[in-house]
Protein backbone atom coordinates (compact mmCIF):
# COMPACT_ATOMS: atom_id res chain seq x y z
CA UNK A 1 0.00 0.00 0.00
CA UNK A 2 0.95 3.57 -0.09
CA UNK A 3 3.77 5.08 2.14
CA UNK A 4 1.60 7.79 3.82
CA UNK A 5 4.90 10.21 4.73
CA UNK A 6 4.77 13.38 5.80
CA UNK A 7 4.52 15.05 2.36
CA UNK A 8 0.82 16.56 1.84
CA UNK A 9 1.34 15.28 -1.58
CA UNK A 10 1.37 11.51 -0.62
CA UNK A 11 -1.22 11.98 2.27
CA UNK A 12 -3.40 13.94 -0.61
CA UNK A 13 -3.07 11.02 -3.13
CA UNK A 14 -2.89 7.86 -0.06
CA UNK A 15 -5.31 4.71 -1.18
CA UNK A 16 -5.57 1.46 1.33
CA UNK A 17 -7.32 -1.45 -0.68
CA UNK A 18 -11.15 -2.15 -0.47
CA UNK A 19 -11.70 -5.13 -2.09
CA UNK A 20 -10.29 -6.60 -5.43
CA UNK A 21 -9.04 -3.74 -7.76
CA UNK A 22 -10.41 -1.45 -5.39
CA UNK A 23 -9.13 1.88 -3.21
CA UNK A 24 -10.45 4.35 -0.52
CA UNK A 25 -9.35 7.34 -0.24
CA UNK A 26 -10.13 10.97 1.22
CA UNK A 27 -9.77 14.35 -0.93
CA UNK A 28 -8.39 16.96 1.23
CA UNK A 29 -9.71 20.17 1.61
CA UNK A 30 -6.13 21.72 0.94
CA UNK A 31 -6.83 20.82 -2.97
CA UNK A 32 -9.37 22.75 -3.82
CA UNK A 33 -9.60 25.27 -6.60
CA UNK A 34 -12.39 27.48 -8.05
CA UNK A 35 -15.20 24.69 -6.35
CA UNK A 36 -13.50 21.59 -6.63
CA UNK A 37 -10.56 19.64 -5.98
CA UNK A 38 -7.95 20.28 -8.09
CA UNK A 39 -7.80 18.16 -11.81
CA UNK A 40 -4.41 17.08 -11.71
CA UNK A 41 -4.53 16.33 -7.76
CA UNK A 42 -7.41 13.90 -8.53
CA UNK A 43 -5.50 11.96 -11.78
CA UNK A 44 -2.73 11.55 -9.22
CA UNK A 45 -5.23 9.52 -7.52
CA UNK A 46 -6.41 7.77 -9.73
CA UNK A 47 -2.90 6.80 -11.16
CA UNK A 48 -1.77 5.92 -7.50
CA UNK A 49 -4.67 3.46 -7.93
CA UNK A 50 -3.48 1.89 -11.07
CA UNK A 51 0.11 1.62 -9.90
CA UNK A 52 -0.78 -1.04 -7.16
CA UNK A 53 -2.04 -3.11 -9.58
CA UNK A 54 1.13 -2.83 -11.47
CA UNK A 55 4.00 -3.26 -9.58
CA UNK A 56 6.12 -3.95 -12.89
CA UNK A 57 4.93 -1.05 -14.28
CA UNK A 58 4.52 1.54 -11.39
CA UNK A 59 4.93 4.52 -13.83
CA UNK A 60 2.00 6.41 -16.34
CA UNK A 61 3.65 6.81 -19.58
CA UNK A 62 0.41 8.37 -20.45
CA UNK A 63 -2.55 9.06 -18.57
CA UNK A 64 -5.95 10.24 -20.03
CA UNK A 65 -8.61 12.08 -17.78
CA UNK A 66 -12.31 12.36 -18.67
CA UNK A 67 -13.58 14.72 -16.36
CA UNK A 68 -17.57 13.71 -15.76
CA UNK A 69 -18.62 15.70 -12.41
CA UNK A 70 -16.53 18.28 -10.03
CA UNK A 71 -15.00 16.28 -6.50
CA UNK A 72 -15.06 17.67 -3.08
CA UNK A 73 -13.08 16.91 -0.10
CA UNK A 74 -14.15 13.98 1.62
CA UNK A 75 -14.13 10.10 0.98
CA UNK A 76 -13.34 8.90 -2.50
CA UNK A 77 -13.32 5.35 -4.36
CA UNK A 78 -11.05 4.40 -6.89
CA UNK A 79 -12.54 1.49 -8.80
CA UNK A 80 -8.98 0.05 -11.22
CA UNK A 81 -9.76 -2.34 -13.92
CA UNK A 82 -6.53 -4.26 -16.05
CA UNK A 83 -7.03 -4.03 -19.97
CA UNK A 84 -3.61 -5.40 -20.81
CA UNK A 85 -0.58 -6.35 -18.86
CA UNK A 86 2.22 -6.37 -21.80
CA UNK A 87 5.57 -6.43 -21.76
CA UNK A 88 7.30 -3.13 -21.32
CA UNK A 89 3.72 -1.40 -21.09
CA UNK A 90 0.39 -2.36 -19.29
CA UNK A 91 -3.35 -0.64 -19.36
CA UNK A 92 -5.57 0.16 -17.61
CA UNK A 93 -8.58 2.21 -16.42
CA UNK A 94 -10.20 3.95 -12.80
CA UNK A 95 -12.82 4.79 -12.09
CA UNK A 96 -13.79 7.69 -9.10
CA UNK A 97 -16.55 8.40 -7.17
CA UNK A 98 -17.79 9.95 -4.28
CA UNK A 99 -21.26 9.69 -2.80
CA UNK A 100 -23.44 12.75 -3.63
CA UNK A 101 -25.21 14.45 -0.79
CA UNK A 102 -28.09 11.43 -0.63
CA UNK A 103 -25.10 8.96 -0.12
CA UNK A 104 -25.08 7.70 -3.53
CA UNK A 105 -22.30 7.20 -5.81
CA UNK A 106 -21.31 9.64 -8.56
CA UNK A 107 -18.66 9.07 -11.22
CA UNK A 108 -16.12 11.65 -10.99
CA UNK A 109 -13.49 10.75 -13.17
CA UNK A 110 -12.93 8.09 -15.75
CA UNK A 111 -9.09 7.54 -16.69
CA UNK A 112 -7.34 5.52 -19.03
CA UNK A 113 -3.83 4.58 -18.84
CA UNK A 114 -0.67 3.05 -20.03
CA UNK A 115 1.88 2.25 -17.41
CA UNK A 116 5.49 1.15 -17.57
CA UNK A 117 8.78 1.25 -15.87
CA UNK A 118 10.15 5.25 -16.78
CA UNK A 119 13.35 3.96 -15.29
CA UNK A 120 13.53 1.36 -17.78
CA UNK A 121 13.34 3.79 -20.73
CA UNK A 122 16.73 3.55 -22.96
CA UNK A 123 16.60 5.50 -26.25
CA UNK A 124 18.34 8.44 -27.15
CA UNK A 125 17.29 11.70 -26.36
CA UNK A 126 16.62 14.00 -29.18
CA UNK A 127 14.38 16.36 -27.85
CA UNK A 128 14.17 19.43 -30.05
CA UNK A 129 11.99 21.68 -28.03
CA UNK A 130 13.93 24.21 -25.69
CA UNK A 131 12.89 24.83 -22.09
CA UNK A 132 11.09 28.28 -21.14
CA UNK A 133 13.24 31.37 -20.71
CA UNK A 134 12.19 31.96 -17.17
CA UNK A 135 14.01 35.02 -15.13
CA UNK A 136 16.29 34.27 -12.02
CA UNK A 137 13.78 32.52 -9.49
CA UNK A 138 14.49 35.77 -6.77
CA UNK A 139 13.08 37.97 -10.25
CA UNK A 140 9.76 36.23 -10.46
CA UNK A 141 6.57 36.61 -8.81
CA UNK A 142 4.60 34.53 -6.29
CA UNK A 143 0.89 33.59 -6.41
CA UNK A 144 0.80 36.89 -3.49
CA UNK A 145 0.03 39.18 -6.28
CA UNK A 146 -3.34 37.25 -7.32
CA UNK A 147 -6.56 38.70 -7.50
CA UNK A 148 -8.64 38.11 -4.14
CA UNK A 149 -11.22 35.74 -5.15
CA UNK A 150 -8.50 33.45 -7.34
CA UNK A 151 -7.00 33.00 -3.65
CA UNK A 152 -9.99 33.26 -1.81
CA UNK A 153 -11.16 30.01 -3.48
CA UNK A 154 -7.43 28.36 -3.90
CA UNK A 155 -6.35 26.39 -0.94
CA UNK A 156 -4.58 24.63 -3.10
CA UNK A 157 -2.02 27.45 -4.06
CA UNK A 158 -0.82 26.88 -0.32
CA UNK A 159 0.44 23.48 -1.32
CA UNK A 160 2.63 25.35 -3.88
CA UNK A 161 5.88 27.32 -4.21
CA UNK A 162 5.07 29.61 -7.43
CA UNK A 163 7.14 31.86 -8.91
CA UNK A 164 5.64 33.02 -11.96
CA UNK A 165 7.07 34.75 -14.82
CA UNK A 166 6.29 38.50 -14.32
CA UNK A 167 5.86 38.88 -18.48
CA UNK A 168 2.52 36.39 -17.73
CA UNK A 169 0.86 38.31 -14.76
CA UNK A 170 0.06 40.90 -15.44
CA UNK A 171 -3.66 39.72 -15.54
CA UNK A 172 -2.82 39.95 -11.64
CA UNK A 173 -2.73 43.76 -11.97
CA UNK A 174 -5.04 44.10 -14.39
CA UNK A 175 -3.08 44.09 -17.61
CA UNK A 176 -3.21 40.72 -19.16
CA UNK A 177 -0.26 40.12 -21.69
CA UNK A 178 -3.00 38.67 -24.05
CA UNK A 179 -1.05 35.98 -25.20
CA UNK A 180 -2.31 33.42 -23.43
CA UNK A 181 1.00 31.81 -21.68
CA UNK A 182 1.45 31.39 -18.07
CA UNK A 183 4.61 30.63 -16.60
CA UNK A 184 7.05 30.00 -14.05
CA UNK A 185 9.27 27.75 -11.41
CA UNK A 186 7.08 24.97 -9.51
CA UNK A 187 7.97 23.16 -6.28
CA UNK A 188 5.79 21.80 -3.40
CA UNK A 189 5.68 23.96 -0.70
CA UNK A 190 6.79 21.52 1.83
CA UNK A 191 9.88 20.31 -0.17
CA UNK A 192 8.81 17.27 -1.10
CA UNK A 193 10.50 15.94 -4.69
CA UNK A 194 9.59 15.63 -7.68
CA UNK A 195 8.37 12.47 -9.03
CA UNK A 196 5.45 10.94 -11.71
CA UNK A 197 2.57 11.07 -9.72
CA UNK A 198 3.44 14.63 -8.76
CA UNK A 199 4.09 15.50 -12.10
CA UNK A 200 0.44 14.77 -12.75
CA UNK A 201 -0.48 17.23 -10.68
CA UNK A 202 1.81 19.78 -11.53
CA UNK A 203 0.31 19.77 -15.23
CA UNK A 204 -2.67 21.28 -13.67
CA UNK A 205 -1.18 23.48 -11.20
CA UNK A 206 -0.89 27.11 -12.88
CA UNK A 207 -3.61 29.11 -13.19
CA UNK A 208 -5.69 29.01 -15.96
CA UNK A 209 -4.39 30.60 -18.92
CA UNK A 210 -7.53 32.20 -19.74
CA UNK A 211 -6.74 34.26 -17.40
CA UNK A 212 -3.61 36.06 -19.58
CA UNK A 213 -6.56 36.29 -22.06
CA UNK A 214 -8.68 38.62 -20.20
CA UNK A 215 -11.43 35.64 -19.24
CA UNK A 216 -10.85 35.13 -15.35
CA UNK A 217 -12.87 32.33 -13.13
CA UNK A 218 -12.85 29.09 -13.16
CA UNK A 219 -11.84 26.96 -16.34
CA UNK A 220 -13.37 23.44 -15.89
CA UNK A 221 -11.07 20.52 -17.29
CA UNK A 222 -13.23 18.30 -19.87
CA UNK A 223 -10.13 15.96 -20.84
CA UNK A 224 -6.45 16.03 -19.33
CA UNK A 225 -3.92 13.89 -20.89
CA UNK A 226 -0.68 14.05 -19.83
CA UNK A 227 2.92 12.24 -21.47
CA UNK A 228 5.57 11.34 -18.79
CA UNK A 229 8.63 10.91 -20.01
CA UNK A 230 10.88 10.32 -18.03
CA UNK A 231 11.63 10.50 -13.80
CA UNK A 232 12.20 13.94 -13.16
CA UNK A 233 15.40 14.77 -11.29
CA UNK A 234 15.28 16.71 -7.78
CA UNK A 235 14.48 19.99 -7.63
CA UNK A 236 12.76 23.34 -9.05
CA UNK A 237 10.76 22.02 -12.16
CA UNK A 238 10.11 24.56 -14.88
CA UNK A 239 6.48 24.68 -16.24
CA UNK A 240 4.61 26.55 -19.19
CA UNK A 241 1.46 26.61 -20.12
CA UNK A 242 -0.56 27.94 -23.00
CA UNK A 243 -3.24 28.60 -25.58
CA UNK A 244 -3.77 28.93 -29.04
CA UNK A 245 -6.90 27.42 -29.92
CA UNK A 246 -9.61 29.40 -28.21
CA UNK A 247 -12.96 29.01 -29.68
CA UNK A 248 -16.69 27.64 -29.50
CA UNK A 249 -17.11 27.87 -25.78
CA UNK A 250 -13.71 25.72 -25.41
CA UNK A 251 -9.81 26.03 -25.38
CA UNK A 252 -6.83 23.88 -25.15
CA UNK A 253 -3.68 24.40 -22.65
CA UNK A 254 -0.49 22.94 -23.52
CA UNK A 255 1.72 22.39 -20.85
CA UNK A 256 5.46 21.25 -20.99
CA UNK A 257 7.53 20.24 -17.35
CA UNK A 258 11.06 20.91 -17.04
CA UNK A 259 13.62 19.30 -14.40
CA UNK A 260 16.83 20.58 -13.51
CA UNK A 261 18.39 18.44 -15.64
CA UNK A 262 17.00 20.26 -18.11
CA UNK A 263 14.71 17.45 -19.68
CA UNK A 264 10.81 17.64 -20.97
CA UNK A 265 10.04 15.22 -17.98
CA UNK A 266 6.17 15.72 -19.50
CA UNK A 267 3.75 17.03 -21.59
CA UNK A 268 0.00 17.39 -21.30
CA UNK A 269 -3.03 19.26 -23.08
CA UNK A 270 -6.43 19.86 -21.87
CA UNK A 271 -9.49 20.69 -23.24
CA UNK A 272 -11.33 23.02 -20.69
CA UNK A 273 -14.43 25.04 -20.75
CA UNK A 274 -13.60 28.83 -21.39
CA UNK A 275 -15.05 30.54 -18.07
CA UNK A 276 -18.22 32.20 -17.99
CA UNK A 277 -17.97 36.54 -17.61
CA UNK A 278 -20.39 38.76 -16.40
CA UNK B 1 -27.51 3.01 -38.59
CA UNK B 2 -24.69 4.20 -40.17
CA UNK B 3 -26.13 4.83 -44.06
CA UNK B 4 -23.60 3.13 -46.03
CA UNK B 5 -22.49 5.43 -48.97
CA UNK B 6 -20.31 4.87 -52.00
CA UNK B 7 -17.31 6.23 -50.28
CA UNK B 8 -14.78 4.63 -48.67
CA UNK B 9 -14.42 5.90 -45.49
CA UNK B 10 -18.15 5.51 -44.87
CA UNK B 11 -17.85 2.19 -46.15
CA UNK B 12 -14.64 1.93 -43.97
CA UNK B 13 -16.02 2.63 -40.76
CA UNK B 14 -19.53 1.20 -41.26
CA UNK B 15 -21.64 -0.74 -38.31
CA UNK B 16 -24.42 -3.21 -37.83
CA UNK B 17 -26.14 -3.21 -34.20
CA UNK B 18 -25.22 -6.54 -32.83
CA UNK B 19 -26.43 -6.13 -29.14
CA UNK B 20 -27.01 -3.69 -26.76
CA UNK B 21 -24.51 -1.20 -27.09
CA UNK B 22 -22.39 -3.63 -29.07
CA UNK B 23 -22.02 -3.41 -33.38
CA UNK B 24 -20.08 -5.52 -36.00
CA UNK B 25 -18.05 -4.29 -38.36
CA UNK B 26 -15.21 -5.16 -41.02
CA UNK B 27 -11.59 -3.65 -41.58
CA UNK B 28 -11.34 -3.26 -45.19
CA UNK B 29 -7.60 -4.55 -46.58
CA UNK B 30 -7.12 -0.77 -47.90
CA UNK B 31 -7.03 0.59 -44.57
CA UNK B 32 -3.65 -0.77 -43.90
CA UNK B 33 -0.07 0.74 -43.30
CA UNK B 34 3.17 -0.93 -41.78
CA UNK B 35 1.55 -4.30 -40.86
CA UNK B 36 -2.01 -3.12 -39.38
CA UNK B 37 -5.03 -1.59 -39.50
CA UNK B 38 -3.99 2.06 -39.21
CA UNK B 39 -4.67 3.73 -35.76
CA UNK B 40 -7.13 7.15 -37.32
CA UNK B 41 -9.58 4.50 -39.31
CA UNK B 42 -9.61 2.36 -35.76
CA UNK B 43 -10.60 5.62 -33.94
CA UNK B 44 -13.23 6.90 -35.99
CA UNK B 45 -15.24 2.93 -36.06
CA UNK B 46 -14.89 3.40 -32.35
CA UNK B 47 -16.49 6.70 -32.58
CA UNK B 48 -18.97 5.61 -35.26
CA UNK B 49 -19.94 3.00 -32.78
CA UNK B 50 -20.49 5.40 -29.78
CA UNK B 51 -22.33 8.18 -32.14
CA UNK B 52 -24.78 5.59 -32.44
CA UNK B 53 -25.72 5.23 -28.91
CA UNK B 54 -25.30 9.42 -28.89
CA UNK B 55 -28.00 11.01 -31.10
CA UNK B 56 -28.23 14.50 -29.59
CA UNK B 57 -24.18 14.45 -29.53
CA UNK B 58 -22.99 13.17 -32.18
CA UNK B 59 -19.48 14.56 -32.66
CA UNK B 60 -16.36 13.65 -30.63
CA UNK B 61 -14.72 16.77 -28.57
CA UNK B 62 -12.39 15.25 -27.01
CA UNK B 63 -11.56 11.03 -27.69
CA UNK B 64 -8.87 9.02 -26.09
CA UNK B 65 -7.68 5.85 -27.62
CA UNK B 66 -5.01 3.52 -26.52
CA UNK B 67 -4.26 1.10 -28.75
CA UNK B 68 -3.18 -2.50 -27.33
CA UNK B 69 -2.44 -5.08 -30.30
CA UNK B 70 -2.36 -4.58 -33.80
CA UNK B 71 -5.37 -4.83 -35.86
CA UNK B 72 -5.87 -6.83 -39.23
CA UNK B 73 -8.46 -6.84 -42.00
CA UNK B 74 -11.57 -8.59 -40.90
CA UNK B 75 -14.24 -8.45 -38.85
CA UNK B 76 -14.34 -5.92 -35.62
CA UNK B 77 -16.40 -5.51 -32.73
CA UNK B 78 -17.18 -2.83 -31.05
CA UNK B 79 -18.85 -2.31 -27.86
CA UNK B 80 -20.15 0.59 -25.96
CA UNK B 81 -20.08 1.91 -22.51
CA UNK B 82 -22.15 5.13 -21.19
CA UNK B 83 -20.54 6.97 -18.72
CA UNK B 84 -22.11 10.08 -18.14
CA UNK B 85 -25.11 11.65 -20.41
CA UNK B 86 -24.74 15.34 -19.88
CA UNK B 87 -27.04 18.54 -21.47
CA UNK B 88 -23.96 19.58 -23.83
CA UNK B 89 -21.42 16.74 -23.32
CA UNK B 90 -21.74 13.02 -22.93
CA UNK B 91 -18.91 11.16 -21.99
CA UNK B 92 -18.72 6.95 -23.35
CA UNK B 93 -15.79 4.28 -23.54
CA UNK B 94 -15.68 1.98 -26.52
CA UNK B 95 -13.72 -1.17 -26.96
CA UNK B 96 -12.72 -2.51 -30.07
CA UNK B 97 -11.58 -6.46 -30.32
CA UNK B 98 -11.35 -9.04 -33.09
CA UNK B 99 -10.99 -12.55 -32.90
CA UNK B 100 -7.08 -14.44 -32.85
CA UNK B 101 -6.29 -16.92 -35.29
CA UNK B 102 -7.82 -19.50 -32.70
CA UNK B 103 -10.83 -17.75 -33.00
CA UNK B 104 -10.61 -15.37 -29.46
CA UNK B 105 -11.32 -12.13 -28.97
CA UNK B 106 -8.53 -10.08 -28.60
CA UNK B 107 -9.12 -6.40 -27.96
CA UNK B 108 -7.60 -4.44 -29.86
CA UNK B 109 -8.11 -0.57 -28.90
CA UNK B 110 -9.69 1.04 -25.61
CA UNK B 111 -11.46 4.47 -26.13
CA UNK B 112 -12.41 7.46 -23.57
CA UNK B 113 -14.39 10.18 -25.14
CA UNK B 114 -16.92 13.36 -24.70
CA UNK B 115 -19.01 13.59 -27.32
CA UNK B 116 -21.48 17.02 -28.38
CA UNK B 117 -22.97 18.37 -31.19
CA UNK B 118 -20.76 20.68 -32.75
CA UNK B 119 -22.98 22.63 -34.31
CA UNK B 120 -24.07 23.77 -31.69
CA UNK B 121 -20.55 24.92 -30.25
CA UNK B 122 -21.15 28.48 -29.81
CA UNK B 123 -18.48 31.29 -28.35
CA UNK B 124 -16.14 33.65 -29.89
CA UNK B 125 -13.43 31.83 -31.99
CA UNK B 126 -10.19 33.58 -30.87
CA UNK B 127 -7.59 30.91 -32.29
CA UNK B 128 -3.79 32.80 -32.30
CA UNK B 129 -2.19 29.60 -34.15
CA UNK B 130 -1.47 30.37 -37.57
CA UNK B 131 -1.90 27.31 -40.46
CA UNK B 132 1.01 26.12 -42.03
CA UNK B 133 2.62 27.94 -44.95
CA UNK B 134 2.07 25.55 -47.89
CA UNK B 135 3.31 25.99 -51.06
CA UNK B 136 0.11 25.92 -53.70
CA UNK B 137 -1.04 22.01 -53.99
CA UNK B 138 0.50 22.10 -57.97
CA UNK B 139 3.84 22.90 -56.19
CA UNK B 140 3.63 20.14 -53.71
CA UNK B 141 4.17 16.05 -54.24
CA UNK B 142 2.22 13.33 -53.79
CA UNK B 143 3.42 10.10 -52.13
CA UNK B 144 4.15 8.26 -55.43
CA UNK B 145 8.14 10.01 -54.41
CA UNK B 146 7.75 7.67 -51.12
CA UNK B 147 10.29 4.94 -50.35
CA UNK B 148 9.35 1.56 -51.98
CA UNK B 149 9.00 -0.08 -48.48
CA UNK B 150 6.91 2.06 -47.60
CA UNK B 151 4.34 2.27 -50.11
CA UNK B 152 4.62 -1.62 -50.35
CA UNK B 153 2.66 -1.85 -47.24
CA UNK B 154 0.93 0.89 -47.38
CA UNK B 155 -2.44 0.41 -49.32
CA UNK B 156 -3.95 2.99 -47.19
CA UNK B 157 -2.13 5.80 -49.18
CA UNK B 158 -4.70 4.84 -52.36
CA UNK B 159 -6.90 6.44 -49.76
CA UNK B 160 -5.87 9.58 -50.05
CA UNK B 161 -5.17 12.88 -52.28
CA UNK B 162 -1.72 13.98 -50.12
CA UNK B 163 0.34 16.57 -51.41
CA UNK B 164 2.97 16.80 -48.80
CA UNK B 165 5.20 20.00 -48.66
CA UNK B 166 8.38 19.37 -50.45
CA UNK B 167 10.39 20.88 -47.75
CA UNK B 168 9.33 18.39 -45.72
CA UNK B 169 9.28 15.13 -48.05
CA UNK B 170 13.50 15.41 -48.07
CA UNK B 171 13.23 11.59 -46.40
CA UNK B 172 11.90 10.28 -49.41
CA UNK B 173 14.80 10.79 -51.77
CA UNK B 174 17.20 9.95 -48.61
CA UNK B 175 17.76 13.50 -47.36
CA UNK B 176 15.82 13.83 -44.64
CA UNK B 177 15.21 18.10 -43.17
CA UNK B 178 15.87 16.44 -39.54
CA UNK B 179 13.02 18.77 -38.37
CA UNK B 180 10.93 16.43 -37.50
CA UNK B 181 7.72 17.87 -39.55
CA UNK B 182 6.41 16.42 -42.08
CA UNK B 183 2.85 18.76 -43.65
CA UNK B 184 1.11 19.28 -46.85
CA UNK B 185 -2.33 18.99 -48.26
CA UNK B 186 -5.47 16.47 -47.98
CA UNK B 187 -8.38 15.31 -49.03
CA UNK B 188 -9.33 11.68 -49.29
CA UNK B 189 -9.14 10.01 -52.72
CA UNK B 190 -12.59 9.71 -53.52
CA UNK B 191 -13.65 13.25 -53.12
CA UNK B 192 -15.65 12.87 -49.95
CA UNK B 193 -15.79 15.29 -48.01
CA UNK B 194 -14.48 16.26 -44.53
CA UNK B 195 -16.41 15.67 -41.23
CA UNK B 196 -16.13 15.52 -37.30
CA UNK B 197 -14.83 11.49 -38.21
CA UNK B 198 -13.26 11.67 -40.89
CA UNK B 199 -11.08 14.31 -39.23
CA UNK B 200 -10.12 11.50 -37.02
CA UNK B 201 -8.28 9.29 -39.62
CA UNK B 202 -6.31 12.67 -40.90
CA UNK B 203 -4.68 12.92 -37.86
CA UNK B 204 -3.17 9.87 -38.21
CA UNK B 205 -2.94 9.69 -42.01
CA UNK B 206 0.49 11.45 -42.91
CA UNK B 207 3.70 9.33 -42.65
CA UNK B 208 5.07 9.42 -39.30
CA UNK B 209 7.64 12.22 -38.69
CA UNK B 210 10.09 10.04 -37.58
CA UNK B 211 11.27 9.59 -41.49
CA UNK B 212 12.02 13.44 -41.06
CA UNK B 213 14.30 12.25 -38.33
CA UNK B 214 16.45 9.82 -40.85
CA UNK B 215 14.69 6.98 -38.71
CA UNK B 216 12.27 5.43 -41.39
CA UNK B 217 9.64 2.35 -40.72
CA UNK B 218 6.49 1.97 -38.62
CA UNK B 219 6.23 3.88 -35.10
CA UNK B 220 3.34 2.20 -33.41
CA UNK B 221 0.76 4.75 -31.75
CA UNK B 222 0.50 3.68 -28.09
CA UNK B 223 -1.95 6.50 -27.03
CA UNK B 224 -3.86 9.19 -29.33
CA UNK B 225 -5.50 12.11 -28.03
CA UNK B 226 -8.09 14.23 -30.87
CA UNK B 227 -9.35 17.29 -29.83
CA UNK B 228 -12.34 18.15 -32.54
CA UNK B 229 -12.89 22.19 -32.47
CA UNK B 230 -15.54 22.38 -35.24
CA UNK B 231 -17.32 20.85 -38.28
CA UNK B 232 -14.91 21.12 -41.12
CA UNK B 233 -16.09 23.59 -44.39
CA UNK B 234 -15.93 21.65 -47.51
CA UNK B 235 -12.94 21.24 -49.51
CA UNK B 236 -9.10 20.33 -48.95
CA UNK B 237 -7.60 20.34 -45.40
CA UNK B 238 -4.09 21.39 -44.83
CA UNK B 239 -2.16 19.21 -42.36
CA UNK B 240 0.65 19.66 -40.53
CA UNK B 241 2.55 17.57 -37.81
CA UNK B 242 5.89 17.03 -35.42
CA UNK B 243 7.88 16.22 -33.52
CA UNK B 244 9.70 18.12 -30.35
CA UNK B 245 10.64 15.31 -27.57
CA UNK B 246 11.91 11.97 -29.06
CA UNK B 247 13.26 10.58 -26.06
CA UNK B 248 13.43 7.24 -24.06
CA UNK B 249 12.28 4.95 -27.39
CA UNK B 250 9.06 7.23 -27.64
CA UNK B 251 7.87 10.09 -29.28
CA UNK B 252 5.04 12.83 -29.20
CA UNK B 253 3.34 13.52 -32.84
CA UNK B 254 1.35 16.93 -32.75
CA UNK B 255 -0.85 17.54 -35.70
CA UNK B 256 -2.82 20.40 -36.50
CA UNK B 257 -5.61 19.86 -39.12
CA UNK B 258 -7.17 22.87 -41.12
CA UNK B 259 -10.07 23.63 -42.81
CA UNK B 260 -10.54 25.41 -46.35
CA UNK B 261 -12.12 28.50 -44.53
CA UNK B 262 -9.18 28.78 -42.17
CA UNK B 263 -10.59 27.33 -39.17
CA UNK B 264 -8.27 25.27 -36.43
CA UNK B 265 -10.76 21.93 -36.73
CA UNK B 266 -8.81 19.65 -34.97
CA UNK B 267 -5.63 19.34 -32.61
CA UNK B 268 -4.29 16.02 -31.77
CA UNK B 269 -1.28 14.11 -30.00
CA UNK B 270 -0.14 11.15 -30.04
CA UNK B 271 2.52 9.09 -28.28
CA UNK B 272 4.35 6.32 -30.30
CA UNK B 273 7.45 4.04 -30.24
CA UNK B 274 10.43 5.07 -32.47
CA UNK B 275 10.82 3.00 -35.09
CA UNK B 276 13.04 -0.10 -34.91
CA UNK B 277 16.28 0.53 -36.92
CA UNK B 278 18.61 -1.74 -38.98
Amino acid sequence: MTTVTSSEFDRGIALRAAGAGEYRGELGEGWQIGGGVNGGLLLAVAANALRQELPEHPDPVSISGYYLATSHPGPVTARTELVRRGRGLSTGTVSLSQPDERGEEVERLRVLASFADLGELDGPVRTSAEPPALPPREACVGMELAPRELIAQAALLERFELRLDPATVGWAVGAPAMRGRIQGWFRLADGRQPDPLSLLLVADALPPVTYDLGLPGWAPTVELTVHLRAKPAPGWLRVSHATRNLAGGYFEEDCEIWDEAGRLVAQSRQLARVPRQG
